[in-house]
C-alpha cells in the first residue's frame, strides 16, 4: 500500500507542513525509518532529533512550532494517529480457513464457519469453536469447552475441559486456562486434594499474554471480565473474579476468591492476597503486596501496600531518620535514664 | 447420582434438621446453588446468608444454632465433609485406555497396562510409563525417563530425558521438568555453559501446577519429595532438595542446591537463596526474600526475611517513628552540638 | 570412556598424589560418587569430608596440603577442570539428522543440512532453519522466522512469525519468542490494542531457560545480545534492548523499551522499569525494583533499588532505630513543646 502525505493527513485530521505529494509505504520508528516511511515524534527527545531520522515524513503534536527541513504532519493526538496508521499499513495476515490434515478434531466437536485449525491441534469431544476463529498449531481445547467467534488461540495454548472463552479474544502461546486450583486439606501432615470442579470464563475482547496460568474454580467459576488485558506470566488463582477493562502487567499474581472490580490497573510483579476486594478504578503500583481491601479509585503501593502519598512520605521520613542516625544516638546518650 | 439428605448426613456423620427426604444431585456454592443442590456454609458470612441460597440443603458446623427455613446438615467438620462429597458427586471422567493413532511412541519405550496416551504426544526411546497412567495430548516424555503408575500428565507438559516421575503424581500443562540448570563459568567476560548432566526426581503423590520450571541437577538430582504440592509458575533451580509434604504457592522461586525440609510451607512470590536450609515445618510469608537458614518450625517474613513477630514489631516501630518525624527533628535542633 | 588418573591430570594441568593408574569412567559429586568416579572438592566443607566420598579420586585446589588416603589431583582451577571433564565424560547425545514423518514442515520453508526436526513440530511458510540445528518435538517456528546453525530448540518452544534466532543458541521448553507486546491505548475506559508489528532478534550464543516470555517490538525489534544467558520464567517486554553477555536470573522481568548494556548481571525476581538504562557491568541484587537509570559498574539493591552499601547502611540504621524506639519516645516526651 502507498499513500501520499496529503492523504494520510486527511485520515488523521492533520495539517501538512512540507511536501504533500511525498509517498508513504510503511510506518516505522524515528530511529529506524527509511525513505518512504512515516515516523512519529511523541516525546521532546524525538522532536529534538527531527533532522536525524531517515523518515520521509514525521507526525508531530499540533503545537510543535520548531523549524524543520522534514515534511511534517501536525495532529492533535499523535498517539491515536500512530495506532490508526499502524493498523492500516500493517494489516495482520489472514489465515485461510480450514482444518489442517494433521489437526485432531473430535467428530463430536462443533466447528463454526470460516475457522482455521492448525496442525497438531487437539479439539476434544463436545468442544465448540465459533465462526472465523483461529486455533493455531499445537493448541488444545478440552472436552466440552467453548471458544467464541473471531478469537485467536496462539500455538501451544491449553484450554482444559469445560471452560468458556468469548468472542474477539486473543490468547498467546504457552498460556493455560483451567488447570486445577491449588486447594488441599491437611490431615496429619498430609495434603489431600480438594477436587476442582468449577470452570473458567473468559469474556469477550479479552487479551491474555504468554505463559499465563488461570486456574479453574473449586466450584463455580474463575472469571476474566470483558475487555480486560493480561500481560505475560500472570497467576490467576481459583475463583478469582476480575471485572471489565482491567489491566494487569507482567508477573503479577492474585490469590483465590479475590474480587478485582472494573477498570482497575495492576502494575508488574504485584501480589494480591486471597478473599479481598480491589475497588473500581484503583491503581496498584509495581511490586506491591496487597493484603487488605483497596477502596475504589485509590492508588496504593509498597510491601505491604498503602496509600501512595503516605508511602512516599514514609520513605522520605525513613531516609531522613537514617541519615541523621548519629545525631539521634548522640541525643539518646544524653538521656539521663 | 442422586442421594437423599438423610443418606448424605450418614456419609458425613451429620445430623439433619429439616427435610430428610430431599433429593441431592450435586454439590455447589452458596451463591450459585439451585434446587436439588447441596451447599456449604463455612464462614460467618455464609451462615448469615443461609436464607438467600437456592440450595435445597446446607451443611453447617455442628454448633450452629440459628433459626433457618432451610434443611440443614450439622457436622463437626464441614470442610472435610465438603471434600468428601465433592469427590463423590464429581467423579473425574476416566480416559479409555489406549494409544491414540496420532501419538508418537518409540518402539523402544515401555508402556504399562491401562495407559492412555493422547494425540500429538511424543514418548522417546527407553522411556517407561507405568500402569493406568494418563499422558494427555501434546505432552513429551524424553529418552530414558520414567513415569510411574496412576499418574496424570496434562497437555503440553515436557519431561526431558533421564528424569523420574513417581506414582499418583499430577503435572499440569506447560510445566517443564528437567531443563538445564542455570550454570555458567565466566572467563574474560564470556559465560561458558556448565554441562547439566544430572536429573530430576519427582516422588509419589506430588502435584505440580501449570507453567512450573524444574531444572535438572548439574550432577546428581533435583528432588521433589513425596506428597509435596507446587502451585503455578514456580522456579525450582538445579540441585534443589525439597522434602515431603511441602507446600509452595504461586510464583515462588528457589535457587540452586538449597534444602527445603519436610512440611515446610512457602507462600506466594517468595524468593529463597541458593545453598541454604529451611528447617522442618517452617513457614515463609508471602513475597519474602530468604537469605539465611531458617530454623525448624520458625515463621519468617519480609525482605530480607526475619522472625514474623520481630518483623511486625519493626514495621510498627517504623510507622511510629515516621509519624513523629517532625517532633524528632525539633528535638535534634535543640541538640547543642 | 575410561581414563587413568594420570591421563586426567595431564588434561587439567594437575599433579597426582596417590594411585596414578586408577581408572575413571565418570564425573560425579562428593556425596554420590562411587568407585571409578571422579569428584571435585571446591569448598572447605568438601575438603573436610575427603575421606567420606566413594570417589576413586578427588580433584582439589593446588594449595591443599591436608593428609588424605584418597588419590588426589591438585590443580590451580578445580572449577574450570570440573567443566572441562564434565563436558568430556558426559557428551550430549547427538540427534540423527532428518525430519520426522510426523513433523509438519512447509514446502516453502528452507531447511539446512544436518538438521533434526522432531515429531509434531510445525515449521511455517518462509521459515529458515540453519545447518546442524535441532528442532525438538512440538516446537513451532512461525512464518518467515529464521533460526541459525547449531542451535537447539527444545520441545514445545514457540517462535512466532518474522523473528530471528542466531547460531549456537539454546532455547528451553515452554519459552515463547515473539508474542505481542503489551500495548494499549485507552479511550473512554476501553483499552484498544496497539498493533505489534516489530520482531525479536536473539543473537548468537544466547541461552534461554524454560517458560520465558519475550515479546516482539511494537515497531523495530526486541533484542537479546550475543552471549547473553536468561534463566527460567523471565519477562522480556517489547522493544527491550539487552546487550551482550548479560546474565538474568529466574523470574526477573524488564518493562518495555529499557536498555540493558553489556555484561550486566541481574539476580532473581528483579523488576526493572520501562524506558530506563542499566549501565555496562552493573549488578542488580535479587528482588530489587529498579526505577531509575543505573550507572555502569554500580551495584544496586532494594525496593526501590539504591547503591548496595547505602542500602545496607540504611537497613542497619532502621534496625538500630526500631530497637531503640522506647528510648526515643521517652526523649520525645521530655520535649517541652
Amino acid at each position: 500500500m502507498r499513500k501520499s502525505v496529503q492523504d494520510i493527513a486527511g485520515l488523521i485530521k492533520g495539517e501538512v507542513v512540507g511536501d504533500k505529494g511525498a509517498q508513504i509505504s510503511s510506518v516505522s520508528s524515528m530511529e529506524s525509518a527509511k525513505e518512504n516511511e512515516l515516523a512519529f515524534a511523541f516525546s521532546k527527545e524525538h522532536l529534538e532529533k527531527l533532522e536525524e531520522t531517515g523518515a520521509s515524513c514525521v507526525v508531530v503534536p499540533k503545537d510543535f512550532n520548531g523549524p524543520s527541513k522534514k515534511t511534517l504532519i501536525k495532529t492533535p493526538n499523535p498517539k491515536e494517529a500512530f495506532v490508526n496508521l499502524l493498523s492500516m499499513f500493517h494489516k495482520p495476515e489472514k489465515r485461510v480457513p480450514g482444518t489442517h490434515e494433521r489437526a485432531v478434531v473430535s467428530k463430536r466437536a462443533k466447528i463454526g464457519k470460516g475457522v482455521y485449525i492448525g496442525p497438531c491441534t487437539v479439539i476434544e469431544d463436545g468442544a465448540e469453536i465459533g465462526d472465523n476463529t483461529i486455533i493455531e498449531a499445537g493448541a488444545y481445547v478440552g472436552k466440552g469447552s467453548r471458544v467464541g467467534s473471531r478469537t485467536t488461540i496462539h500455538p501451544n495454548v491449553v484450554i482444559y475441559h469445560n471452560c468458556f472463552v468469548g468472542n474477539n479474544v486473543i490468547i498467546h502461546s504457552g498460556t493455560v486456562i483451567g488447570s486445577d486450583g491449588f486447594g488441599f486439606i491437611q490431615k496429619d501432615g498430609i495434603h489431600h486434594k480438594i477436587p476442582q470442579v468449577g470452570k473458567v470464563i473468559v469474556e469477550d475482547d479479552v487479551e491474555i499474554g504468554s505463559n499465563v496460568s488461570i486456574d479453574r474454580a473449586t466450584i463455580g467459576e474463575t472469571l476474566i471480565g470483558k475487555g480486560t488485558k493480561l500481560d505475560n506470566l500472570i497467576q490467576v488463582a481459583h475463583n478469582l473474579k476480575i471485572g471489565k477493562n482491567v489491566i494487569i502487567a507482567g508477573q503479577s499474581g492474585i490469590a483465590g476468591s479475590t474480587v478485582i472490580e472494573d477498570n482497575v490497573t495492576i502494575a508488574a510483579q504485584v501480589g494480591i492476597k486471597d478473599h479481598i476486594r480491589i475497588g473500581r478504578g484503583a491503581i496498584i503500583g509495581a511490586k506491591s503486596a496487597v493484603k487488605d481491601d483497596v477502596e475504589p479509585g485509590k492508588i496504593v503501593v509498597g510491601i505491604p501496600a498503602k496509600d501512595a502519598r503516605e508511602c512516599a512520605k514514609e520513605l522520605a521520613a525513613i531516609s531522613k531518620l537514617t541519615k541523621n542516625i548519629s545525631k539521634i544516638f548522640r541525643l539518646l546518650k544524653q538521656d539521663p535514664r
